[in-house]
């Protein structure tokens, strides 16, 4: 695949489900060509931490490859010799220090004032992103897409595409994802995230300057959200007790090399991140919410009309295959056409991620308009 | 039952894993009566925020009774009209603000300075508890146990009395837990709280007046620990999602209901806490390794004489089974005895406490002597 080149959307207006209007501006990157009829489109979104930078490298000199570079690319279960391939940066995208990102939040500057918005910038929601990315495919002169797919939070705008803008996408895939988000992740991941960056005294309810960000709260809301992505096995063996290295101190502040290695890979992980687009972001994924604005959870996911392949993980403890399952169900039950691939990985959620490589098949099979049973 | 009379014991001395000597003084309670060969008792130990009181009523005004009422009592499984038991509250007890536990921690008179210890307590370990433990058993007359045994952390000190006094009890029962704390609980629920409670700016390093405590830490604390009791559907129920009621406010301080009713829950819960006991008792939890002091975890479990029966339950999140299977598998390729019996419960870990009448009856047959298998 040719090196991928960031691009840049923007709107003037944007009319977000709190009802605040504001400009937004957002990256994309695209894989693969638009054939003439447009009407090979994609797109692929991504997950809570993650980019637009779903495939491939922006030069050759890059030692890392998009998220699900395994998936797209040519001759690919998302095949570029065949489909062009859309991923944008969310609004608020956390890893707003990441040169490449281009995205919209409380760290941007606000037009109006010249300042930054901080915490005057609305709350989004993956719905208000989803409307947001229909504008970027449909000044691409696309009409219909091919699909609609994502892991995670992905799975979330994929469901909302689903759900609000039914007759735009024949197909939808939804990864390691659900129609609602769980109450225990809601609470434990997302809205804990929240008061721990909150509880910050460098918070200063988001304005903080730079050089003094709340990096005691970013690093512990990462914290939580890093320990559900993958599973109980995975971290024993990542972070291995070893007991004679242990030391029982008298001071409760030591602590044992485990929980150093931890958080230094924390710590690492965290250099792009921005502490207000990280609480956005989770207030975001805390309030998904499909049947939001329907009477019910069936009348929302009653007006899918495109096919759509639940791609759950038997592992995961953020969005526990049970929630695919009854979303497939509810479809189903309603006439709809909603078909269930479980993997299995001791990765967790992020086998979703990681082991794209156990559903590339039937993926491109479901693509390709086969069913999968 | 009688009513319940709290007990206190005290030894001038303890010496620490941490190397530090101090005076202790611990809670207790007793149901039963103990036989004149003194051959008879029972030692139950208390799970992470419970105290000793587990069973009965203080008072017949009382409108609850202990934590394990369901299973001690005349005639029922722990039999006091034939077993003498007994429950000690823990160093550093959470509930350092109620009037029935007896304790010592950070929040007590250190007697060399006339001031609060604070953080100069030495860290504990449930090691520690156990042979303060042993002291008070021994205090009243008591060489051999009929059972040693507990829930979750009451599960870490039966451990410990397995293997580090092996020829002091015949009967082992260990509920919920496991021979080490899992990688995933150590860093999510229990350092996790530390760092949380320490990140509240009314910290002050465990040097806060009364009036003046890190509250929203400590209740950040609490909830992580909370949601890890039960588990996905349970929280679903208890605390349901209802998109009507969502407001998409333009603040991300605004929380929907569910967040509301969950926040007030733990407020409750919280009462009777303290955030430094908290932090240690977290720090002891976190630090739970049986095989601490010997060359593996074979060999530390190698040391248990006791007949041992693992209780788990299939939808714990705190102790998933295969840690208590694991436990039970390396005693029994050792030639120990080892039993294991698995619950299954929509309660998640805190199916062990609530739940006990799923493992009465194979509870009761183990400690007559029988065989679970």
């Amino acid at each position: 695949m040719d090196t991928v080149k960031k691009q840049m959307f923007s709107l003037d207006s944007y009319r977000m489900e709190c009802g605040r209007e504001i400009p937004v501006t957002i990256g994309f990157e695209t894989y693969g060509q638009l054939n003439e009829a447009k009407d090979n489109a994609i797109l692929v979104c991504h997950f809570f931490s993650a980019t637009s930078h779903a495939a491939g490298k922006y030069s050759p000199d890059d030692t890392e490859v998009g998220w699900w570079d395994a998936l797209i690319g040519p001759g690919k279960a998302i095949d570029t010799d065949r489909y062009f391939v859309i991923c944008s940066d969310t609004l608020c995208n956390i890893q707003f220090k990441n040169p490449h990102v281009i995205t919209t939040g409380p760290r941007s500057i606000n037009p109006q004032t010249g300042e930054r918005y901080g915490i005057t910038f609305p709350v989004f929601t993956y719905r208000d992103m989803t409307g947001i990315q229909r504008e970027l495919v449909r000044s691409l002169g696309i009409e219909k897409l091919v699909a609609v797919l994502g892991p995670s939070a992905g799975g979330i705008q994929t469901l909302n595409w689903a759900v609000h803008y039914p007759d735009m996408m024949e197909a939808c895939v939804v990864v390691i994802s659900g129609a609602q988000m769980p109450v225990l992740t809601s609470l434990a991941y997302l809205q804990a995230a929240i008061d721990v960056i909150a509880l910050d005294p460098k918070w200063k309810d988001g304005a903080y300057n730079e050089g003094e960000e709340p990096e005691a709260g970013l690093h512990l809301a990462l914290s939580l959200m890093n320990l559900a992505a993958y599973q109980y096995a995975w971290y024993d063996d990542a972070f291995s007790r070893d007991a004679k290295r242990d030391v029982i101190s008298t001071s409760y502040q030591s602590v044992p090399p485990f929980v150093q290695k931890f958080r230094g890979a924390v710590s690492e992980r965290m250099l792009p991140y921005d502490a207000s687009h990280y609480v956005y972001t989770a207030r975001a994924a805390m309030m998904h919410d499909i049947s939001r604005g329907f009477a019910s959870l069936e009348e929302a996911l009653g007006k899918i009309r495109a096919r759509v392949l639940m791609i759950p993980c038997t592992s995961d403890l953020l969005f526990p295959p049970q929630y695919s399952r009854q979303a497939a169900d509810i479809i189903n039950r309603q006439g709809g056409r909603a078909s269930y691939y479980e993997i299995d990985s001791p990765n967790g959620h992020m086998a979703g991620v990681v082991d794209a490589h156990l559903f590339a098949e039937p993926l491109a099979a479901f693509l390709r308009g086969q069913d999968i049973t």
